[in-house]
């Protein structure tokens, strides 16, 4: 079946709401892409947020906002128009109830037009609330949240080898947009930023030009910078139970943030890899440091990519795996059995100060608590994963991520309720 | 028929001259893909480089580098080498003869990898040459080319409304990679670099999302962060005297740079689009800056997007395409007739100062000559275009783009021979 377009509806001239109809009616959302087999759009409202296990998107731009308001009824009401723009843009309409052509020539358009044209491209829209929301770095309580705060949600600590900058770090809100079509990603994010005018502004922003994590058995697994396969030993949508254990906020978890059940916590850590560095090592440093092959992405010990690692098998000076091994060091079996989902992108944001490409990876995980699914696993990395000696930690931030919103709510109702 | 992906390739354990005969024979290059109609790869080899009048691909990485020895035999096998290495990967092979991962475990691969599985993605990649290669920073000849210097080859002047950063501006050399996939673009220029180490460092690097111009009647007009088609009016491929008149440098154009006939120049500029400002304008004024309008791209005097724009018809306040409609200030009818071909990118870098976006057009352009084709016009634009409000110029560069590379020379040879 062909792809909806926003050219195709908005030069039909079907006034706004023939067009929302017609969705309603499923026109678009749930439609299988002729050519993929997946859908060519995903709902933003379900009992989860779409982004999380939705299977990972080509694009991203992720953006960390500050909330420039003390006026808790004006932070609710942007969620408000928000959630309203994220449901119409993620069915591949304007970010506002009338488009950005089809209103009065004496007022601003209420979307910004980039995206005409363009379809859903599978656009996800995912929003998060970080500790700073909660109680600011002065110790207010702005908008009267502070009792609800998790217990989970508080800045990540320093760990070793982070050269973190203030500036990439952080934030009050977060919104990650993944989508086929980087276009329509960043025409999310700048709607959403657009509307949060006077009540939010952006603290900083990432796109990721390629995903390096599979988040469905369906997915190939992609490439990172290192050129190798990333994201094998993933998390993945079908596996629910894992979810359960490890990345949905369950009934429980937290007295004090009933509203978080259901959702999850996003950690992004921006990762510069010394890519120039790594390029001199010899192929068989190079997988000795991750542990698996560069062209199957086997494991060292033997199988094919999907065979689970061996680290009991021995080489002539140690073992196969070596003790320091990525695939060892954050393998579950020496991590109390802890798991994660990863939902990175590969970025290059230019060129850095000595001539190199300012380049690596911004990792992106979805997890049931920080304190015990990313903090000590960092930390382990940190001390012993023979991969840090070519990465930078230059930003991070955390964000509690609630469940879905269902029909006639706004994003987060429960917290504000 | 099916793309042939650089994992079959690898994965069929072929060797590499297999591989090369393999495509020798066309297996890849001029072969039609199946869901676009388009050739699935460029070749590399040809009487104009490719990347100019190529149907522009979706994602661009483009490169600026400074040589770093003053050794012109260095500089040669660079050169020779990044021709080979190009002709390899515009047809979806690795950067290096023996690849990512079938070498030696004791030394660095000669590809880093990332494209592994990757099918060519249309790739192509542009070479040019800098005034400073001629003639650097302190007067020096350091690779005996000064004669050669082409005229029209000098840094651009400085333009109103110019905040040009240092560290954006200027180079040696460009290499432009466009491609459909962002990781082959990347991976293009991160190997050319990563072959120039010792030689060359990167002085400034751009990625660009969205493609903003068509070069091809085949093409539909994409649209920029202002939410406006871009590029109708374009020089098409198709325009075959138009490009010998306005883009293709002709035999005696200047006697001191033969070596240049049936090459270009291209300029580029980065331009921050100030967007959250242009959002708050009304639509009828942001179509009176432009002087089309936002729908269907047409312009204001009537017709369809491809209806040529009538200046005289009058509305009731003056022409109905304001004097200052960025269609009229830059129309050949107004600028002696000159015409350029453009092949910019949109492109988002995070956040500004701010709180907003870090957002805008790299703008691209290849033409005959920079004194009469791009200079005047830019002058005419900086004094009297509606547009200028909303743009900040932060980078440029020109560069020579020899023409193309016949089978076993290097690209420039003639300005080295």
């Amino acid at each position: 079946m062909p792809t909806v377009s926003r050219r195709g509806l908005l030069g039909s001239g079907v006034a706004a709401a023939g067009v929302a109809g017609a969705f309603a009616a499923g026109r678009v959302t749930g439609e299988e892409d002729a050519t993929a087999g997946a859908p060519s759009s995903y709902p933003f409202r379900g009992e989860r947020q779409a982004g999380i296990v939705t299977p990972a998107q080509d694009r991203l731009h992720f953006a960390a906002l500050d909330v420039t308001t003390d006026d808790r009824a004006e932070l609710v009401d942007l969620l408000q128009r928000w959630t309203d723009a994220a449901e119409r843009m993620t069915q591949g309409r304007p970010a506002g109830p009338v488009g950005p052509t089809q209103g009065s020539i004496y007022a601003p358009p209420d979307d910004t037009g980039e995206a005409i044209g363009l379809p859903p491209s599978r656009l996800t829209i995912t929003f998060g609330f970080g500790p700073s929301l909660f109680v600011d770095e002065h110790g207010r309580d702005r908008f009267g949240i502070a009792d609800r705060k998790p217990a989970a949600l508080e800045p990540l600590p320093h760990f070793s080898a982070d050269m973190l900058e203030p500036a990439r770090t952080g934030g009050d809100l977060c919104i990650q947009a993944c989508a086929d079509d980087p276009q329509v990603a960043v025409h999310a994010v700048r709607n959403l930023v657009r509307m949060g005018f006077g009540t939010t502004a952006v603290r900083w922003s990432q796109l990721g030009f390629g995903r390096t994590s599979t988040t469905s058995t369906s997915q190939d697994t992609p490439r990172n910078l290192f050129g190798f396969k990333d994201g094998t030993a993933n998390i993945k949508a079908e596996d629910a139970a894992l979810l359960d254990d490890h990345v949905w906020v369950a009934d429980g978890d937290d007295p004090k943030a009933d509203w978080l059940v259901g959702g999850s916590y996003v950690v992004t850590r921006r990762i510069n890899q010394t890519i120039e560095v790594w390029d001199r090592q010899p192929l068989g440093d190079q997988q000795d440091f991750i542990g698996r092959t560069k062209d199957t992405g086997a494991p060292l010990s033997g199988g094919s990519e999907l065979t689970e690692p061996d680290f009991g098998v021995q080489g002539s000076d140690g073992p196969i795996i070596p003790r320091d091994a990525h695939v060892r060091v954050v393998h579950p079996e020496y991590n109390d059995g802890l798991r994660i989902l990863r939902r990175g992108y590969n970025f290059v944001d230019g060129t850095d100060a000595i001539g190199g490409l300012d380049a690596g990876l911004f990792f992106i995980a979805y997890l049931r608590d920080p304190r015990t699914h990313f903090i000590p696993l960092q930390r382990t990395m940190a001390a012993h994963d023979a991969l840090m000696e070519y990465l930078r930690f230059t930003g991070q931030a955390v964000f509690a991520v609630p469940p879905g919103t269902a029909a006639g709510e706004h994003v987060g109702q429960a917290l504000f309720a």
